[in-house]
């Protein structure tokens, strides 16, 4: 309330889905920007300011080029084009959202292991709030396939608030997103 | 922003100081208080319904009375009452707060293990958002004293931010709040 001229810096972090199709925002990163638009910026959009942080997994995103062969390096400066070009488009989404609502944002590409990358990209931009979505995976799924979320909660120098997707948004494989 | 009309309900777990004196609010969940007001709910007082949830450890709170004899049913009586006394005394604060601000809340008192009443008076209440102070301790001190946070972080029923006290507040001893 008194002295918070500065508006709120919140960084959200975005992923693709992991379902098959050109690069869509996951079910969770986007349930928890819906969820942040709704509950925390309501109709005070001039006191946020929106830093959207897509990490991009080398590996990851290579996986449909499973079969292909690269001869030259022209062919993997294809691939990092791709690369860029579906990141770009999936930034291009929350962009266009925070846009029509007159919400500050920015937006970004980092390369690296997420939870990693997050976290040492809190510490360099500090933002006041990170904001991270999470599949909700039981116990023995985190098991096998780790969760973003807990290692930033843990880690991530400003508070944290991980968002949860609704048990009816979860696709038939809960660990797809 | 579209169709937000009820506010958010944010429910605050607060508690007493563990540092001797009457009864304040602990370091860590005023913390927690103000950066909420600062950092969410801004000038946007209407926006938001503050519900001040502090459980009393009847152990705990019964500390100063170790030496105490007690003879009659009519001293534990006054034990009971002293204890509400000073948990009435803690939420004052915040409501007074809040209405100085001309923000909505309710507050009131439970008994037991705060994490377990905490996360099932979440389940009760269906609040949009737990905020909880933490004490920031290091994982070789939280081996020892356990920790209220993160227990909600996992446990509760809504998404949970946990906001830890600043290095600078911490007490001589971080494990006084």
């Amino acid at each position: 309330m008194a002295g918070s001229t500065e508006p709120t810096r919140v960084m959200v972090a975005v992923n693709e889905s992991s379902i098959k199709g050109y690069p869509h925002p996951s079910i969770s990163c986007r349930a928890a920007f819906d969820w942040m638009l709704s509950k925390l910026v309501r109709s005070n959009a001039g006191g946020f300011h929106l830093l959207f942080l897509h990490v991009q997994v080398p590996d990851e995103d290579g996986f449909d080029d499973m079969d292909s062969i690269y001869a030259s390096p022209e062919d993997f400066q294809r691939m990092k084009q791709r690369d860029k070009t579906r990141g770009l488009h999936l930034l291009e989404y929350f962009v266009n959202q925070c846009h029509q609502m007159e919400i500050k944002c920015e937006a970004w590409i980092k390369q690296g292991d997420p939870k990693e990358v997050i976290c040492s990209e809190v510490k360099r931009v500090q933002p006041d709030l990170l904001v991270v979505g999470s599949r909700g995976l039981g116990p023995f799924q985190r098991v096998f396939v780790g969760t973003v979320s807990e290692f930033c909660v843990k880690h991530a120098d400003c508070p944290v608030i991980t968002i949860k997707r609704k048990a009816g948004e979860a696709p038939q494989d809960p660990v797809d997103d």
